[in-house]
């Protein structure tokens, strides 16, 4: 998609009163690119998921600190175990960046929307490439799983969090289907993920992309004292 | 636990018909080992999955292959990645392996039965320690996944199957403690798997061993036609 043109200066832009109904709104374009994290990217990665939980109420649930998730990610090249991509929004054209990996080549997509995204977490939320202010709006966290049954892997989505202020927008499924390309390119058979079942409004819009929420499975968890419990139950 | 006394030789047995109500059976020993597969047990590999299949009524959904599944397996080391521990079983205590894994240290127990295990298969899931015959009980190939909330690992059981014959006999709760064990080794927070919410048998033994079943949870799955229109829906 291109560029969209930049909006003239304010002191060309009709009195809203005088605005006929058919004019063509002035857009707001907004880059975006979808890259891989990198260990530099946690303190981020921390808030997004500290983010998530509270949108989700299960911040009792949440334990992560940045040391938790340094020590654990990042271990393995992309896409061999956890991998995170990250939503950059700016402005501007986002400049390429300074040492890519050879594993994934980012997306880029130009947005075009009637008003302007208004982040009231901004700063908190910035990177700065050189002078270029970038936004970090969203991020998913998958891994490869496994199907016995087809012989081959596929990817799992754990997190696919954007920020409130730009949701709604097609950011989401601009994650969401970077991982389903790379998915294909990887020659992988599914792409798999959970959702709550009284989440109508998702399940709508993941049984729309094409996905299948199967009704029959439900997800059995061993932690705490009973994992230590279990640990031994063959001795 | 210590290895049962052999039986005595068939002329010391008494007559059954004179076998007092209180006699203590005469044991029947079964040694057992858990050990992690590799590229030469694709083959049992291969048929324990088709086993399930069938089991589960899903051969529909079976295409895995031998060469599918060595080209897409023990590509990491263990535990990194997709893993699989094997049951092994043996009338005699099992020879110890030539060439172990640093990874793991295979888990032995000996079981003792009032009745032998009758075998059909034995031949079809026979490996051999120079003389000695070991057969092939069962699997569980599990992997890594990952809690943003927790900001660390677990690990997930895709399968866990026993053979028919040897079911109901403990085997597989050898399996899955086996992996609960490898995961707190590891500083891991959770085992999970899934379970058919029809399958109250399952349910009920995965609660009495401390899992906690998910009521609310749905998987969505994109694969197949779906999952290759999805990945240009960005574009």
């Amino acid at each position: 998609m291109a560029a969209a043109a930049p909006p003239p200066p304010p002191s060309a832009a009709p009195e809203p009163s005088m605005a006929p109904p058919e004019t063509i709104p002035i857009g707001h374009p907004v880059f975006t690119r979808i890259r891989l994290a990198t260990p530099s990217d946690v303190p981020f990665i921390h808030k997004l998921i500290h983010q998530m939980a509270v949108f989700e109420r299960l911040t009792h649930l949440f334990s992560a600190t940045e040391s938790s998730l340094s020590s654990n990610l990042f271990l393995s090249p992309p896409f061999h175990s956890f991998t995170i991509f990250l939503l950059e929004l700016s402005s501007s054209p986002i400049p390429p960046l300074l040492s890519p990996s050879p594993s994934f080549t980012p997306i880029e997509k130009t947005f075009n929307f009637d008003i302007p995204l208004n982040d009231p977490e901004k700063e908190a939320f910035s990177i700065y490439y050189g002078n270029q202010q970038v936004i970090i709006g969203g991020f998913v966290l998958f891994f490869p799983n496994y199907s016995t049954f087809l012989g081959k892997p596929g990817f799992y989505v754990e997190d696919l969090f954007v920020r409130e202020c730009y949701r709604r927008k097609g950011f989401g499924k601009m994650l969401l289907s970077a991982v389903a390309k790379q998915a294909v390119k990887m020659g992988y058979g599914r792409v798999e993920w959970v959702v709550l079942d009284w989440n109508v409004n998702a399940i709508t819009f993941y049984e729309q992309m094409g996905a299948k929420v199967l009704p029959e499975w439900r997800i059995c968890r061993l932690t705490g004292d009973a994992l230590q419990a279990y640990q031994n139950a063959n001795v």
